[in-house]
């Protein structure tokens, strides 16, 4: 048990390549205000992923890739209240509309855009998203947002699970401290889809 | 970004307790001949899991708990085959009938528990398993098996995103590598689920 | 093939008794402004359904049943607009936020209660619906709506499959057309879930 | 209420075109022994359609659609037993290995056609399906089996949802009695999918 996860992935042939096709799409989780403040949900290198995001937003823009973000909102009444703000009660403070659950500024959906409302981790779980990359004849996921740790690898996780090939974006995703963010690139990059920075993925795709 | 992950959630107020409510399942998650065999997928503590994994199995059958087993396996003629397969091509050895697809022998299902084959990380995903749970009037889950930052982690994310009170019962998950194996823990105790001893489970729920 | 399927059923044993277990929750399907006007999608005896669904509607707040309305509504920018569609052009009209996608007056939800917005005939497909019944303990499912034939239906299907005992209000569920709506219920009573009057609902979970 | 669910659609623009683009695959529900059995869960037109679907299958062999084949099959040991099997005990003699529950010899699977085997209505439910289609690039569903008001309806629902554009091939799939037959078929038309017969099929995709 002295090994490290990234070496008995590489002895075991982990980490096969499962590269999006084309054409794909692009999925932004969550960067909401409340994510970019490390005194709510936020913290670690989040600030710099969202940032790196701008940049492949704006590509994926050009290229007229179909776009989606995921947001977690609670309704204010409490009406959809669920064991994840008991597991995490911070999360409790996400209530639509407020204006840490708004996406950050310089991350703003366009219209035409999909918004994805959700309760839970992955972006996939309980919501369209599935059937929207169908019925627009995506093929693969370009993944971008946080926490790498979190929502990010839960969609990356249930995208493998629906036979969809996705690349998470290592300098468009973040988190709170850099070994989570580490462990879940490892882990992803082995079992579940790659791994590109946003040049190489650009460089693929374009 | 210095802070590691378990201290950025011990101040952030994350791994509030959804201790799973009695009546209890169990779901062994996976401890198949291959998973023990480091030549194979296994190698770590999954060995010393499976070991744990006897006691909690023996417990739960004399309270009557539920229990479920799931396996992954491929059938033979290449029918099921997915794009897991491709990423960590090492799967493709778990074929249906074969000698590393069969259940550790003492850990083998008793007739009247559940057999989960699955082709997917979540024990959840593409299963009757939420349903046969809420059809056996269970409200909580505890898991063991393996690998915890693989297929265990998955199902503990699924679960929660269920509306499902679970506890991952430390020392009855393995995997591959420590640094692994411990960063699921974390992330699973911060975001997800309890996680506690055997012991602790056994007292909670005797 | 000169039976009837309601003899068929009757003569192979069909329609066991799943009865609703307490407690139960309530769902209200799709009673919005277009479903009550016969020149979008209404018509038939969706207007009596939705006058029963009130009293029904009363009693369920008086006992603190947890109460869920869904409602189709798609975004005005067309980001997700889906095949169905194309299937029913006149879908395309129920734009979140216009009059024709408001709940009916009568039978608005209260804060506290769910509200889930679909594109899909389902209640159950791609929302959170699962989870936030099994967060509530509730164990069997009243469902009043429309249409008979198709969303009620398919929910009642789904509640079948997730393993919710359920239970379709006749009175208080309506479609287009007479036969449409018979047939359904036919069907659901010996397949899916248990058919009740408005009272025999209420005389069985008082 | 005096119209028929047919008018009332055709006069409601119900019933647009969603035709199958190809690549396309077929799924065959359900034409297991017990289902051509009047004594047992068939009857009505159920013989004629699976003596159709031959045809249909052959074709789809000779142009090398994916081909899925679903079956209800429960375990002997009541480990999967759910509330399916109360509300239809007949249900309840589909047990794995039975002759009841064999595919009907004219309609073997061969190898390398997936076999979904299911305990509940739809194909898709707690299946791998989905993924199996995307991973096989099939961007329409072309769906054969029994019965028309059961299984076959419901994957078709299911597969709208899912975003995949169906046709249900009216000359095979049947039902145990007429009237459930004919009403699903003409709710399908209207609201969830193509009805074609099969030479229209094969004349649209050959």
């Amino acid at each position: 048990m002295t090994d490290s996860a990234k070496s008995v992935y590489a002895r075991g042939g982990f980490g096969g390549s499962i590269l999006a096709d084309v054409p794909v799409a692009l999925l932004v989780v969550d960067f909401c205000n409340a994510f970019l403040d490390p005194d709510m949900l936020g913290g670690g290198n989040i600030g710099k992923a969202a940032e790196r995001t701008q940049v492949l937003l704006a590509e994926a823009r050009s290229h007229g890739w179909p776009i989606a973000h995921s947001k977690i909102a609670y309704r204010q009444d409490g009406s959809d209240a669920n064991i994840w703000i008991e597991k995490v009660p911070r999360l409790g403070k996400l209530i639509e509309g407020n204006c840490a659950t708004e996406f950050v500024d310089a991350l703003l959906p366009q219209p035409g855009e999909l918004v994805i409302r959700k309760t839970v981790p992955s972006a996939f779980f309980g919501s369209d998203l599935d059937s929207w990359l169908k019925v627009r004849g995506v093929k693969g996921l370009i993944i971008a947002g946080c926490t790498t740790s979190g929502c990010v690898r839960a969609s990356a996780v249930d995208a493998l699970s629906l036979g969809i090939r996705t690349v998470v974006v290592s300098d468009c995703v973040g988190d709170r401290a850099v070994d989570a963010h580490e462990a879940s690139l490892i882990d992803i990059a082995a079992k579940y889809g790659e791994v590109m920075t946003v040049e190489a993925v650009l460089r693929t795709t374009g």
